[in-house]
């Protein structure tokens, strides 16, 4: 299928990805890796959870580390632009049938809680606990200094029909893979907050988180976040990069946190808040799409990632990637 | 004055800065500094004027050189949402009582001449000739490797009278200096695309252009430039920086063109799409605001700038800011 | 064998390793690398040869290309401390039975040619054709931004005698790998001029050179180096990188000329002057010593290297390194 | 007078700066500021002195705080090649007239006190108590990253007699800076370790320490310490900077710490192992020597300094160089 036109009118108006919780067998090997090797900042903290930020945001939480035997992912978080979206968004999926709650989120205002076309546990929000900045307080700085959450990105297995529902509500394609024998989708990038993406999709047996994504300033932070983990017993955690894909053209780095969520490192990607910008296709044959320098991910890289609490998982019937190391 | 609430629903959609026209003396010396030192593509040229674009700029032009004895900025662009916003914009114009144009632009679609409070002239329009990306080009990158035009900031007598402006037509306000005596606004910095700014206001003798400004990957890359610079005759083209503004937080440096347009090399500001994220105060007293480091900005940086064409100047009452250098 | 003793008073006085001269099937293809890719500047160039300096070489060359069908390496080069040296360093060499000659170097002085240990052609000079600096013209700095020569890496069959040779004339070890069964040195790095190394050896089927490696400032202008081979021909030409090694700490990059010749793009090592430096031991089990970040590298790193010319090869009796990538 | 032909074979050999004793009125405040804001590593500490080590450094201490009411610096200390070097030191000395004391120094081995030509207290020692490599510790990088102690700067008031001195004890001239019209030296860097220098002389009331001087990994090392300085009460610390030398190229930046001793940050300076290497020399009147961006230096980095213990001293009679900012 083609990629769809963009819907410059959703019914409801997200502005930007917020917000994931995930299950965490350990918190307090969590909060070391999220914390004291990644440097997200702490903003709340109990036995049962804690709330993190990133050095640029002032919206109470990012990151919700939830102590749970389960270790998928609860939710995933969006922002939308007034309050009045939050109605339009209820009655938008109530009208597409799916399941609807009102919920109590800490920290956060009214809260709608649904499903997207797969069933993956998402939740929208105008207001969140503001926060006063923290980016100019350099002492805080550590780890990799992330500034922000930038994206998800989840193996589903039909690519086309997430790529469907999320266009639907606003968010446009920047850049896609294409099979070229069947047309149809292999992966597609997705934004509304003006990046390359919000969320992305990608073949696989899903739905699962295939990772989360924060933002840092320079490829030196990430260098700088090899060599801390390398030498304080997280080489193992260490999966794939650092490297430069040819897709968003981001410098990235992936990470596994100690439960095996991944994660990705992530900077220099590009400004899309054009409504007609062209989205940029690559051919699944073309291994700089994966890595412009030319390295193969590993095997894991294709195939591990988080399921989504309470969700079934259904294998894609699309072939595997030709681009796998060997 | 106190900050005006922001205007969520503005009249008609602009969604970022586009691009400035400005006069040259010497279209050769204009190219050298623009194109060989800075690093920006041409995308079209004749006897009477070059255009160009940065690197991930998939827009026709962002900046328009234009041979002239008059060396005054000719126009500030802006890109509107779509089609139908430029018959909002051209309503509104009128409403209000400022002059309005359709206008033919080489390389743009439909675009709307007309002015701003104080006379500036501005023009918007959705299409513009989508030219092939170049971002991966790597071979092309040159001089301080600008990515896309950022911002404009402007001198004007009343930046009370301009924020106001600007706030009808959607632009908020992220950060601004007031004058704790006056409750007068200093200064102003207001975006649409999502970054620290698409504008900026600053007390003086106005309206004049203080800077355009372009955003690149890294604070090496302005060091790059500033060695090039130090290197190839335009050691006096100079004039501030490297340095931090303590005001949204990006690493700068200002130059001169040939003509003495001043240009803005700038990056790492952040985020800004919240439409509730508040603008963060600074007070006229705090040097840091200026300079994070302390280093005072030269005189110069507080008096000059480039007229546009054709609109007459007019003094603020405003004192001067105490943190000139001696 | 335990790592020698270093000779502090060694029978002549090389302070560094100066320049290699390799065999080229093509010269327009070899300048295409060199100089418009990793950015090296011609001093002079003519039907048969080419000479290259780094940017902060005031010698006239650090690298001869020279046309031919044999694509072997042709000297290795060394600079003494003082005109006297050379003759010291030729009745050494007479006295332990190696084939010494006085040869001719266009812009060279006096040039003694010899062999080591293994018939590795190298020489040495106190004189060469000193040039003006070009160190602060930036407008010359391309590529890489290779700043200089600095090092050579072998594969030998037998490290430990390796090792024993060059430590007699002079080089100190500052880190080598140790197989842990037989005590025998599986790789080890030796200086002169006080970084990490001059010259290394690695096991393996030889003499062949590894690589030669040149300086860059900082792992930003490795990445650019990979962005720009990515996007104009080089892909394949990329062979491992970017990473850090955990022998000598290096930021590293290793990509391979048209010819096949290995470069290692290198910063970021530490100064190693004094003479009571205890050499750093690397278990041959332990993967960080190759990879920090824990990455294997390629088969044909352990494998492909550049034969001297007119010199036979021996295979190692060491087993393979155990890091190979699968 | 021109510069001295270099000294090849000294009559004992230095082989690199080493460290420097202060004094400091308030050892907690001194802590707070080369701990915990520089990052320079606690290798011992009592009540009375603290001593310190950087990230790459071996030997026991490059800086150690003294508290003491007397701020003076109370030595600049000097590592020679081997335990023989230091009696041909001794007896050199004595040869010359100097006081020489063979002094205990915590941590050190043998140790001859004596003084240079003016008077500044030097002591020379070969051992120094060894310590476990902490460059790949990466969880104990903190502040600027401090790598190695690079170099200490004098102001003397006769510069061409403080060059004639140590150009006798084998420091080499790379740079310097001569009055046109009276040939006389305005200043001159000099090195023994293989870099631009290990020590400096400019012209000024002397002796006194002009500054210290850090290597550090990159420029973007010294942006985070701005960062981090300007942010936790240390913007007054910072007096000149960031900005790039013409004299030995380097990136630079100058603070004061709690006492007002001055450091220097830097990074990217070049080789000179090269006995030939020729001397660069710049002339009084060109500005970008000092700063090749162009900016003029404060008043106050062309006056302040630390006294040595015990040491008159003397006004210069040369002209104040004509760059001081206005």
């Amino acid at each position: 299928m083609p990629i769809p036109d963009p819907v410059l009118y959703p019914p409801f108006n997200i502005i930007r990805l917020s917000h994931i919780a995930i299950g965490c067998k350990d918190l307090a090997a969590s909060r070391a890796f999220y914390v004291d090797t990644l440097g997200l900042q702490i903003t709340a903290e109990d036995d049962n959870a804690i709330y993190l930020r990133a050095m640029e945001e002032r919206g109470h939480h990012s990151v919700i580390l939830q102590r749970s035997d389960d270790i998928s992912v609860k939710i995933l978080g969006f922002k939308v632009f007034a309050e009045e979206e939050l109605d339009k968004a209820h009655d938008w999926f109530v009208s597409k049938g799916h399941k609807v709650e009102w919920i109590d989120r800490p920290h956060q205002g009214r809260t709608l809680l649904t499903h997207d076309n797969l069933g993956i546990p998402i939740e929208f929000y105008f207001k969140m606990e503001r926060l006063a900045p923290i980016h100019q307080k350099y002492a805080l700085y550590n780890g990799v200094k992330p500034l922000r959450i930038d994206h998800f990105n989840c193996f589903v297995p039909d690519v086309d029909k997430s790529v469907a529902f999320y266009n639907e509500i606003g968010f446009r394609t920047t850049e896609y893979t294409e099979d070229e024998d069947s047309k149809r989708l292999w992966a597609a990038w997705m934004h509304r907050k003006g990046g390359v993406h919000d969320v992305a999709f990608t073949s696989g047996t899903g739905p699962r988180l295939h990772h989360m994504a924060f933002w840092v300033p320079t490829p030196l932070n990430i260098i700088d976040l090899l060599d801390l983990m390398a030498t304080t017993g997280y080489v193992k955690n260490i999966e794939r990069g650092p490297g430069r894909h040819g897709i968003s053209n981001a410098f990235f780095l992936y990470i596994l946190d100690p439960d095996g969520h991944r994660i990705e490192i992530y900077c220099s990607d590009y400004q899309t808040v054009d409504p007609d910008l062209e989205p940029i296709k690559w051919d699944l044959q073309d291994p700089q799409r994966q890595t412009l320098w030319g390295a193969a991910a590993p095997k894991s890289w294709f195939e591990h990632g988080s399921v989504f609490e309470g969700v079934e998982t259904v294998a894609s019937d699309m072939k595997a990637s030709p681009i796998i190391a060997p």
